[in-house]
């Protein structure tokens, strides 16, 4: 196992202590209880809080910030957070307005985040939960009842994290957040696997001309093993399963977001981009928007997956809104 | 050799057909000869050029946008570009004010970039190179004479971008970029080696538990081979190599930028930052400004590098600047 590691007991806690120390701008550290707070929140705004297990960084932490999250609560590699992590968070952000969760749908994260908005509540914190499963590769999986949340989770967090940003009220920002985990289809291709640091060992093997087809961001398996193609196959077979999901609609607009899974070089995105975006122009879905980059990985696994989200005018507005966190950051 | 591609000989071609498709409001993509251009250039300002072998995405079609480079020229990878597509770039993007080419120090991005130099000048076009070569491993190297240009062209970029951007005259524009050029200092540690499309090979080969001290960014080999140590033994390292060349000053200001080879997660970057700016700190170097994450990369290889530039007011005024291209995009 090679790693930039000192301790891997010290993974998480050495990591935000960096991500706090990069932008102390943006956004403050707590170790214990470990959560990631954003600095100088807009008063009287709906906060928003996501976490999930560490290891899909910039996911959540680097999307804490101006127009995203309040808040994130890493929990051990690959391993939910405990509610108490998330209760303090809530605690730490929520100012009447009340507060949502963004929650990848995996067992353990949905468990801990309903216990945290119970304890929440007994504060009298009104907090509401949008699960995402935007993950069209399996129904259910290792780690899930139901569809996995993967790579569309980012914009789940953009989009409502505008519409809080704006001054919506819960209501609102629950629906825009429902909105877009319902229209969000993504999925994944596995080549070479993670390896977390406290087991030392490969999540996954794969034969040298293998790969996992409909990889989760754990590393859990697909739909299928299958040879390593030309990434132009690949592509096509991917875009072919979220439209056999939710078929795509001749003259609709969509941002296509192609997501690197942590040790993909960024120039196989772009190749990978170039077939999606043709492709889909050819069944006639403008792209309107488009996001290429490590956003949600799996430690340093090397695989992309491809989100689509079709856009209406409101999603439109609220992605184009201003950001500043500290892996995504644009003005209008 | 596992990579999402479809033929070696057409990666870089495809590579940047999928830059020009994602970001169509930045640039535009010339295949033929090979170069991305910015779209709508501030009319009668100083162009940036730069360019050299691909493989280490985004640098340099990333960086091109407002405040930012007027021009990227590609060459195959780790495969200097010839004169003709950096002359083609250079009356696409020359309006009169005169052009900087910004030329990391590789003998062949050198020699080519001066032939294209001297080709623009019989056109009438006033053309300056700033060589970068920030990296303190070795005196001289495989590709070299004299120290390798790394992660510090990025800064060099940037800030002599928004020189150019907030209108400055060729000689000032010139003038900043040799002061980041010679300010900046970087070295890499390397951990996995990239592996070229072309040859399907990886480029050196390390055993499991042994890195390279003083990488280069083409796998080039640096100082020695060391033994795996826990990452801040190895940061302490880098960071006494750095003060061994020009040595820190307490009480100056600094810019720290922790920069991946393309295969690192982020997480693991962040805990190189901490320790960076921790030792930084207690050397009395005050950490004002920082960028994490992969900037300047060697296709898919585990390692990372620590950039310090050491600021002044007018150096923080420029980075600070707006700037919006595919790889940096920020408002004041």
């Amino acid at each position: 196992m090679k790693k930039l590691i000192n301790d891997p007991r010290r993974v998480v806690a050495e990591s935000i202590a960096g991500l706090g120390a990069a932008h102390q701008d943006i956004l403050s550290v707590s170790l214990e209880p470990t959560y990631v707070a954003r600095r100088n929140k807009t008063p009287g705004k709906v906060a928003l809080i996501s976490g999930g297990g560490s290891g899909h960084e910039p996911l959540h932490g680097g999307f804490v910030g101006f127009g995203m999250l309040d808040a994130a609560v890493p929990g051990e590699v690959f391993t939910s957070p405990t509610p108490d992590p998330i209760v303090a968070a809530t605690r730490a952000v929520s100012d009447g307005a009340g507060v949502l969760y963004i929650v990848k749908n995996y067992t353990g994260d949905v468990l801990n985040f309903e216990t945290a908005a119970e304890l929440a509540a007994l504060d009298g914190t009104d907090v509401r939960t949008v699960v995402v499963d935007d993950d069209v590769a399996v129904k259910d999986s290792l780690y899930t009842a139901g569809r996995r949340g993967v790579a569309g989770t980012v914009l789940v967090e953009k989009i409502a994290g505008a519409a809080a940003e704006r001054g919506d009220a819960l209501d609102s920002v629950e629906r825009i957040a429902r909105r877009v985990a319902a229209s969000a289809r993504s999925m994944g291709v596995g080549l070479v696997p993670p390896i977390v640091p406290h087991s030392g060992v490969a999540s996954f093997e794969l034969a040298e001309d293998e790969i996992e087809f409909g990889i989760g961001i754990h590393g859990e398996p697909g739909r299928q093993r299958r040879r390593l193609e030309p990434v132009d196959a690949l592509v096509d077979a991917v875009i072919a399963a979220i439209d056999e999901d939710a078929p795509f609609v001749a003259g609709s607009e969509a941002l296509l977001l192609v997501n690197g899974m942590g040790g993909t070089p960024l120039s196989e995105l772009y190749i990978a981009y170039r077939r999606a975006a043709e492709v889909l122009g050819a069944r006639g879905v403008r792209i309107v928007r488009s996001l290429v980059g490590n956003y949600v990985t799996s430690l340093e696994m090397h695989g992309f997956s491809i989100t689509v989200l079709v856009l209406d005018d409101e999603l439109t507005t609220l992605w184009d809104a201003p950001v500043h966190t500290a892996a995504l950051r644009w003005r209008s």
